[in-house]
């Protein structure tokens, strides 16, 4: 049996999450949304008012006859998440309020994988520093993306950054102060793109992500697919599609040795050609073979329809057991898609129904730190108890 | 907010839930265990005797000293929950009561897809009622199980049995005045291998059946695997492995192809032999391979193998997306699993960790019908209020 305190924390959760789902409304709708009296509504708006978490928005008049209303709204002023991420060649942070809108973001181009861990996430942490000055939102949380598999804290596995497996990578971040969490990357894009956006409160979502490694993010039934021992939606490794080149894993006919960054760039261009140096950045030898493709080069165009064929047949096997409403590319897919998602489709129509179910994400390459910042701000909705009372009431 | 009726009837459900789970057990652990007064858990338990749901059962001391305390523990008299199965070759029906004791069981050789459906239909009603016979307690909901996706009570697909596409199953048992649903027989065996035995409770499981066809039914995060049209977890006709035999849902290369009951005969035996004579049981059929291969006949041991090599290429790829504690192996690769586990482990061994975590189901051809009984007895739990205050009060 709940006591009162657990009934009335249960009911502050239940009008907030009322109005982060459903947006802006009146005490009286927020009583008939969630059932309960509009004297219980008032109190609980009032107490949401003074720990910062609503405000009172517009007054509106529901007719031509009949008292006005004042609507009721989250109040985005006094607390973020905070996301940053650690991939193989850029480190990435950013800010989310309690409205869902991005306060500050900011990105850098790093060669991680050449780095001892320690430097780069002290240089990751200073990126959040930076995220969470000169704003007057008080972080609530950390979420640390990584392009690997973590069990609590640590990296377990990385293919792409073998030096990181073992690291505690919380621990690189204990001068924030916050309470921290670490992810796997495409995991969080996934829960980003279910936050909020074209794809808002799906249920069944598939998310795949094209960087240097080609990682999976599966929402089903609404929850987030981590399976028995934290791994699950694993896809870069798994044997998709015919093929026989060696993986940084060491296994051969990895999904990430066709689809991956690498396959795309190898089938372009020679070794000479710019695009297959590692010293440029990565956007800028993605805009090229986009400039390439779009003024018909064959070459480009062919190594472009052979990733879309290769994720076609492989994600025909995902939306096979997975049932998803939507299948989202993000990272380097999302870049490129224009060319992909032609013949991603035919090939995917031959095995499953309704290939039109792929689409690019449009949160580019910010989706895992947007999806690490909602996370971190989870507690506050799931417990509005856990920030204290403003000083002053509003 | 909940009101008391409401707060009641989910006491009521703990309760009951607690007992399900945890065994027998006195008023005073059901107290501590559910977190509510002890006086609560006396009235909430003199409802359920009411109900014919628990009964008293025995005294107990807890030490050498102190009150003896009476045990409450389900009462598996009053009720049962029926499942029915309408497989290619066969019909089952199977009643169980609250307590997860099979009450009644039945299974009968029938080659289905030379008949009917409406006829098909008939016999298995008949089964029902057979089951439903003969003893007191009260059946609460039916489930039938069919080797095919269903959308609500209708067949969408079912490669093995084309004639059921668009019959309305559950109309076929509207004799028998119970709630019906309908469902896919591998997701009912799923359900049955977490609900009882050595996986009760497993959150994240996977099943694999092998009949004429071969199923899937995938648990994750302690939920069935629907997906967003209802057919998630279909992996009879994925491109798993390498190969291109025609399957009989049209397209080359499924996995049913490869490592289903028909790749077994054939790789097994030439046409003449009887384990290919479709006029054979095809339980004894299985107990001659299983015969032969203890002979040691040396293609019989190559036929198995290779069906276990298939399944664990396969089942490297359901296991890296899915990260299941368990793969549980039912229908007739149970029946022949002895022979497969090494194969598939070797294979499984070369793609992920813990190979170890494939085992063979000790359900049998009994799992669907027992899912189903399961599913029919759900409501009973969920609501104990749905059955009706006995008459005269034990």
């Amino acid at each position: 049996m709940q006591t009162q305190g657990q009934v009335r924390s249960a009911n502050l959760a239940a009008v907030l999450a009322c109005l982060r789902d459903g947006g802006p409304r009146s005490r009286a709708r927020l009583a008939a949304d969630t059932g309960l009296t509009k004297a219980t509504v008032s109190s609980l708006v009032a107490e949401l008012v003074e720990r910062g978490l609503v405000v009172e928005g517009a007054l509106v008049r529901p007719g031509s006859v009949g008292r006005p209303s004042t609507l009721v709204e989250l109040d985005g002023r006094g607390f973020c998440g905070i996301g940053v991420e650690v991939n193989v060649d850029y480190l990435a942070a950013l800010a989310l309020d309690p409205t869902g809108t991005v306060r500050r973001e900011t990105r850098l181009a790093l060669d991680v994988a050449a780095l001892a861990p320690a430097e780069v996430l002290a240089r990751a942490s200073a990126l959040v520093s930076e995220v969470r000055a000169g704003q007057g939102a008080a972080a609530v949380g950390l979420t640390v993306a990584v392009p690997g598999q973590v069990q609590g804290a640590v990296v377990r596995t990385a293919p792409n950054l073998p030096r990181w497996v073992g690291t505690d990578v919380a621990a690189g971040f204990a001068d924030q102060g916050l309470p921290v969490t670490v992810a796997n990357d495409a995991d969080l894009s996934a829960l980003a793109e279910v936050s909020a956006g074209p794809h808002a409160h799906v249920a069944d979502l598939v998310y795949l992500t094209g960087e240097v490694g080609v990682g999976g993010g599966v929402v089903t039934g609404g929850q987030l697919l981590r399976g028995s021992t934290g791994v699950g939606g694993e896809v870069g490794h798994l044997a998709l599609t015919p093929g026989d080149a060696v993986c940084g894993c060491g296994r051969t006919g990895c999904w990430e040795t066709v689809v991956g960054l690498a396959a795309l760039l190898r089938a372009a261009a020679d070794p000479g050609d710019p695009l297959r140096d590692p010293g440029r950045d990565l956007e800028d030898r993605l805009a090229e073979v986009v400039a390439r493709a779009r003024a018909g080069d064959a070459r480009t165009l062919e190594a472009l329809a052979g990733i879309g064929t290769g994720l076609g047949v492989g994600a025909a096997v995902l939306v096979a057991l997975f049932d998803p409403a939507v299948v989202v590319l993000g990272g380097y897919f999302a870049e490129v898609g224009e060319f992909l998602l032609d013949p991603l489709r035919a090939a995917l129509a031959q095995r499953v129904e309704d290939a039109d179910r792929v689409v690019l994400s449009t949160l580019g390459f910010t989706a895992a730190v947007r999806g690490g910042a909602h996370v971190a701000l989870q507690p506050v909705f799931d417990n509005p108890t856990s920030v204290p009372l403003l000083e002053a009431p509003a």
